[in-house]
């Protein structure tokens, strides 16, 4: 069993802060994510607080998750009910979730100032909720808000208020630095006093406000938390929470605590970039462990040296978290990762085959460019396949034409014009949409339909488009991620440029092709060329 | 005098971070900004490895700091050399620094695998470099590379190196986590051990690798040490430096150590947006002290309790470090909400004033449909303006078509027609574009600049689009956010359509007249009305 557990509250904290929006679906798949790498608990929302929320616990009761529990967060009952007469907490129960995190108030200032109560009543409020929960079989952890500056106010109420809690049942106290201002030394002080008094579990909660989350998580463990809060990249409120990204490699690695497997924790670079890129927020190229920069050597002395011992200027083997070193000037590597991909897809390509090169060399440029494989599983399949010439155009186009129309007030119009070659015939066809990509989209399918009854049933699942240099203003260029599905499969494609069309249509067409290749070779795998 | 010394380093270990390059100018202007706040020590860069780095020093050699010292930095002496013939350390004595820093090994291995010399001769090359510069007539700082690393290696020899320094004359020692991967324990060990060794000043220099740079340098300071480095914004190779402005902002108000006048510290945010602008990157919006969401708050139950008293949610007095409170109007955050974003616009309306609820009501359906009010607040303000009546329309669409056309393999190309009317007359004009918004952003302004000319002032800074509800695929309704500026300010403004053209014409227009209207009240607050 691991000596310190991770609670993920990227859906309840990192969702607060400024320009997250998750949908349901994307809460969901960030939970498997979660799951996926080994992170124990997964506070999934307030399901009191709003009917998102509550249809989240309902789509998760019907999925299994592998590793984690799922927890559902509330606050304390109301001051003018008993627990048992709280909508919020009938939530909880009714949430499905295995923990129910309570949060409650610690801090005489706020106990006077906001709810204008008295201590006692505060005590009660914990004490009751708590108990209740309990009582009615619930396992119980308890976030202390507030934490460092009530002890700071008053020891004595502040330890009351845990106590309040461990007595009516809990089974884990959480510490909350909640404005994220205590300094590290604090921290380890105060915890290492509060420890003995706690019988339960203890966990630690950050915020980055004095820039020191991640090591205040770090030397809560140290003084004897075994449980660490925080979110994926940070995430949250004002300046967010600690990163748990760092928090495990430094977890792993440097205090060798077995929080998660090895295996995954080569996956922090995908999660982050997953997390990322739901959130529609830019990856940090300087995030430790995990960011683009993270082992990339500029300097010539540095490359010199990190050539004769990495240890020079690398604190870690930067593949234990899936990450590699780059070198500035001339990049290196990369034909494992091609290889590795064929494979996948049950293409033969060695190492040192001199086609695995010619790929590996069009991905890094059309990286450079600012493609992003790692989204778009198919178009990386497409490209290789088009390199290794297994398969040939289903169309080609001549040309199309978008108009998109105002007049004053009226509703605007998207009409999209277009002129194909496909298995030998000349199809000039026209469509609208409810905007351009659509217009071209449905213009493109009626063109193709004759020919390819099999693309009725697919259809767009996810459209995401991405601004890449948002320094040139509207003239910036744009990634355009589209996911496609049919009955069976799910696949993702990208196009790249200056012009959101130009962009939408290369993933269009990528997504076309990937579904015609796709019923061939399912078909008759033997036979996979086809004419246009 | 102070007790802690800053030093920065943005201009030369910042100056290392990818991306970065300064021009000479560049590099002057920064130095008068560290200057002007009043940062004690001011790394220029190394004179000998460049000509630019050389230009700048003699650049610098003609004007005047005010308060702080420029340090020229370079490494020991060639090991084939001595100092007195090694032309690096003659490009130091001629830069005309007040002070020379001298980096060195520390680290057994580094000098065993790198430098391939015996650990004797590293100590000579030490004494030789440092004792040549102080015999004449320099001060000397000694940076201890890799010391954390050297200390876990070997303790004996790795404070062999600092002796060498001290007794060759350095005026002070740093010590320096090159690799930034040490724990904020450690270093709290390690400096609390090896500060009575050293009678001279005492500096620590941390790098951000594992995501603890800010917290080693407090925790650095608290164990003994009087010098800290840093950049600005945490610049630097890799995962950067350590960021000095938290660090400032802890030591200041967390420390009470008086490393800066109060009235600097409320140039922090200044500061930050200067050196982000310089370099070219973006301002970090969950940058602790000094981000724009660092004192935001969304959840109505949060602003409701800053309301009542701001300790409860925010750590320090943003005023302090010359940053601001924010209150995103959102569904979330109600009535309070408006009343208090229209009281930081002069606009006064009363919690319970009829019109704060139309406005309220108005925001709530908007959000629901998908507007973000708390990311576009230039929107929200003309909402709030046009629900009071306070301006008219600046010019009045009659209608525009975009047309994209593609022919086979050619470019793409987008055009943009528009008609419009403003005061009185009617213009019908074309563009062309990167894109179809780029067309449509460059036909509008070219239709209004003859009747604004102030619009050639403003350009638009950042463009982002956002799918919002991805299951519908291609005729999903997306947000675009536009920011944009002029001289003086900063704003964002959005809209929100099944078409991306609408959504992107409404944040155009609402950026036009944001713009348009600003230059009124700035002008002349009386008179706010206009006529299209």
């Amino acid at each position: 069993m691991a000596k310190v557990k991770l609670y993920d509250t990227t859906l309840r904290d990192g969702a607060q802060g400024e320009g997250i929006s998750y949908s349901v679906t994307d809460k969901v798949r960030i939970a498997q994510e979660l799951d996926k790498i080994g992170v124990h608990y997964i506070e999934g929302g307030w399901p009191g607080s709003n009917p998102k929320d509550m249809e989240f616990f309902r789509r998760m009761s019907k999925l299994r998750l592998k590793n984690s529990k799922l927890c559902a967060f509330s606050m304390t009952r109301r001051q003018d009910l008993k627990a048992s007469g709280d909508k919020n907490i009938e939530g909880l129960v009714k949430s499905g979730a295995q923990i129910i995190t309570i949060v409650g108030k610690t801090w005489d200032m706020h106990i006077r100032d906001v709810l204008k109560i008295s201590l006692e009543e505060n005590l009660d409020m914990i004490r009751d909720t708590v108990g209740y929960l309990v009582a009615g079989g619930a396992v119980v952890f308890y976030d202390a808000e507030h934490f460092f500056d009530a002890y700071r106010a008053s020891k004595e109420y502040s330890l009351e208020c845990l106590l309040a809690a461990q007595g009516a049942g809990a089974a884990a106290i959480c510490l909350c630095d909640t404005n994220g201002g205590a300094l590290t030394s604090e921290i380890s002080k105060v915890i290492t006093l509060v420890r003995p008094e706690i019988k339960v579990s203890l966990g630690i909660h950050c915020h980055n406000d004095a820039g020191l989350a991640v090591a205040n998580s770090i030397a809560a463990i140290e003084a004897g938390c075994d449980m660490v809060q925080g979110t994926i990249n940070g995430l949250g409120e004002r300046c967010g929470n600690a990163d748990l990204i760092p928090v495990i490699a430094n977890l792993k690695l440097k205090l060798g605590i077995d929080c998660i497997e090895n295996r995954d924790l080569k996956e922090l670079v995908h999660l982050s970039h997953f997390i990322s890129e739901i959130s529609n927020m830019r990856t940090k190229s300087d995030q430790p462990f995990v960011g683009d920069s993270a082992f990339a050597h500029k300097g010539g002395m540095h490359i010199n040296a990190v050539m004769k011992n990495p240890k020079t200027y690398e604190h870690i083997d930067p593949e234990l978290v899936g990450n590699h070193r780059r070198i500035l000037v001339s990049e290196l590597g990369g034909k494992t990762g091609i290889m590795l991909r064929a494979k996948a897809i049950d293409l033969d390509l060695g190492k040192e085959d001199p086609q695995t090169k010619k790929i590996l060399k069009l991905v890094q440029q059309l990286e450079h460019q600012g493609y992003h494989f790692e989204a778009a599983e198919a178009s990386l399949e497409l490209l290789m396949k088009k390199a290794l010439k297994i398969y040939g155009k289903f169309f080609e186009l001549e040309g199309f034409r978008v108009v998109i129309e105002k007049q004053s007030n009226k509703k605007i119009t998207s009409e999209a014009i277009i002129k194909i070659k496909v298995k030998g015939a000349r199809e000039h066809t026209a469509a609208e949409g409810d905007g351009p990509v659509n217009a071209l989209d449905n213009a493109l399918r009626k063109a193709l339909k004759d020919f390819y009854p099999a693309l009725s049933k697919m259809k767009l699942s996810d459209f995401k488009v991405r601004v890449l240099d948002e320094k040139a203003g509207t003239a910036a260029k744009v990634r355009v991620l589209i996911q496609s599905q049919d009955d069976k499969d799910t696949w993702s494609t990208i196009g790249v440029s200056e012009n959101i069309i130009e962009a939408s249509w290369q993933a269009l067409v990528d997504s076309v092709e990937y579904k015609l290749l796709k019923d061939i070779e399912e078909d008759k795998p033997q036979a996979l060329n086809t004419k246009s």
